[in-house]
């Protein structure tokens, strides 16, 4: 059975800016779908101008990775389709999250954190460390690549503490950064990727592409069915049999 | 200085349910208000019903801790006061949550988790295990205490992976839970304590209220000055020096 | 190609005691490797009476998961063999801890703790919940499960702070436990599970067993080659370039 | 009462290399005593070259928080002195390791982690960034500060899962590394501090002296007394009264 994957993209910058335009002519959405596409995939692309966004209940119901980018229209994302995403996370669903998503409704809901970071647009110099090599989102790559022009987030970066991190970026003007950190929430994935600033090609990178791969291999659902409601395992007294005394410890109500 | 102390309640179980108002006359802010005071605390309630629930941009600015207890109203809670609070706890407040605030929107917020698990009301005993003994808030509590009648929480419990346990639950019906765990969100500290079902007097127990004292102090904020805005700590050259070729790698702002 | 399992078991309890004989005429070892024999594995099994323990530095380097289980012993394993385990996880091996092996040298070296707890042998019944039912240890299992006849384990558990909680315990009298969690050292990993007192017949469980099935396939190396050694990656000035001025801030050697 | 502070060195390289002997003419340990006095610290060092190098059982049993600095000789540390000072941490003593500590016995032991990394020495700039702001060890530390002169350290870094990171560096010759680190093991808390290389001033600096007075004051111990034994709290049937079945599941001892 194919890997569900949705690619979510608030497609933006690709219609204000001609730059951007140049170097994504279908969007990152288009783009990214062309680029990850293989035969265990089964890629859609949904975009904020859509009716829900293009997340209506039955897309979200049928995806088991989600991608997601936004950067310039965060505060238009309806709350409900937020709400609607993350509680499909918590039943199993993977999501990866892309660079300028730290700041999106979607990553703050399952970070529980603000997402602020330090920032600067310079075209500077970025390198990626691999951090743990044994993650199956580092599978086949190496154990430092570079990426010649990106903009840079500096550290403090506000994220939830469970944050295990893959990745740690080197900048040219001084910074370090957590690139790339998996979370858990309920029982889905979430992957955070930093690269990607919409006026480098920087989603043409192989090894950006390669980690991208892995990571919707990883945030594969592993468990779909929800538990069934339970009962008491041990046998229990009836509330009716024990003593009612609310002066001391007893049962009230 | 002392640490001011901001007691949150709903405020509903007591007006409705006259056992309730027999444990608890005053509310359970009131009597937590009371059962708490001590040299060092300045404490306040605020409740529901107040305008802005009690919980005006002036409160929750001087706020160094806050109790939150809520069960029957929690969609009641008007969403911008939960982020007032939550992006207080990001700014170092300390927040604890108490009982069925596993449900409540700011639990929720700052997990980044459904907080779900498995209940029933059956008067039953539940004994708390000190896990980790060596914690600030276990400090004083004997290896094991027993509540005779409690509402019953199982597991799964719906948390956020870095909940570090300091207490688990056995119950008499057979379950087991993550009672007491903390969480830290920016520069903020999070205590959920299970125990404190409105119709049982758990918050006249000795253990329950040194759990709840200790933890109030180990909440306390570290921090409370934001940094600067930063620049780069390394000469780059200005972005104009650069070359520009979309086509390959190149900068295009 | 087939996952390389080595089963370790000290072999003690069976030759000294007729009663669990009875349970494991082929000695715990011996009962394991046909219970969880399937066409993915190659299994072999290693006891402490054999030369190096039976586990030679080929055995180990040709081992993609151990399982370990002792008891009696623990003082009798070799100080080397077991470095040579250890340094077998952290290039990528996975290990299975299992029951008594809470207080092997193993355990405790991967742990850095000293595996204490609380214990008391009664024949008591246990059941365990699955406290994360998305992870790929627990697939298939139910919400909880019982054991009839277990010996029982109480906390605290002195354990590492990462040990991520897959299972839970309830005891019969009154305890509860963290009975089953993975931990990662290096690029392998470890997963730890409490059942299994040789007296009573466990490991012939479906349930237990099933976990065990499970964690054998998690538990397989995902990388195995090391990193090359690394040289500068940006530019940097020859040392002898540099002022020498130990008094103030200078380079010395 | 004082806090009772031993800083251990192994005090090799001011006797071999007269360059480091200009820097700390008292060696790093009597430099360190001097530069960390404090009216609520009682300080002491102890050298490898003393009886059981200086950490005798009556030493370490009367050690609050104690600094480890090794590097040439991490094996001519005793095993059992290793030992004595782990078990000391588990009860709830603190430990500051420094630098090359990284590769101690005491430190791999507490990590279960190999402790290796990358590292190269070219006397280069180490910039380091307070990633965590609220932590107690960054009281007053800004949010970055440089050390002109340093030994390089690069990812990946072989430590627990669970290290919480506090510092990070920013190499000039372009790697990233984890810094600044707290562990917890049993009731004693780890802090792991990168910078410090024997050919720099480094101990001078006062960034870093203050980040080490902070982690002195953070890793004093909570608890000092051990549990009791404890018993069954619920009633169980004595074990003659069960049946015996090893046949099916039954109690055999």
């Amino acid at each position: 059975m194919k890997t569900r994957v949705t690619i979510w993209h608030e497609f933006v910058h690709e219609k204000s800016n001609p730059d951007v335009r140049k170097v994504y002519p279908d969007g990152i959405h288009g783009h990214l779908a062309k680029a990850l596409a293989a035969p265990d995939l089964e890629i859609r692309t949904a975009t904020l101008e859509e009716p829900e966004h293009g997340l209506t209940k039955e897309v979200v119901d049928n995806t088991d990775v989600m991608l997601w980018w936004g950067h310039a229209a965060h505060d238009k994302v309806a709350d409900d389709v937020v709400r609607r995403v993350q509680e499909r996370v918590w039943e199993g669903m993977g999501i990866l999250c892309l660079h300028s998503a730290h700041m999106s409704k979607i990553f703050k809901a399952l970070n529980g954190t603000s997402g602020k970071l330090h920032w600067r647009e310079a075209g500077e110099k970025e390198r990626l460390w691999t951090v743990d090599p044994a993650h199956p989102i580092a599978a086949g790559l190496p154990e430092h690549f570079e990426l010649p022009y990106e903009e840079m987030y500096g550290e403090p970066f506000m994220i939830a503490e469970d944050a295990h991190v893959v990745f740690m970026s080197w900048f040219e003007g001084g910074e370090v950064f957590r690139s790339g950190f998996t979370l858990k929430r309920g029982n889905g994935r979430m992957f955070y990727f930093r690269p990607g600033h919409e006026t480098y090609p920087t989603y043409k990178d192989p090894n950006v592409l390669r980690v991208l791969a892995n990571a919707i291999r990883w945030a594969k659902p592993v468990l779909s069915a929800p538990y069934p409601k339970t009962h008491s395992p041990e046998p229990l007294e009836p509330l009716s049999q024990k003593d009612y005394n609310p002066g001391k410890a007893g049962i009230i109500r």
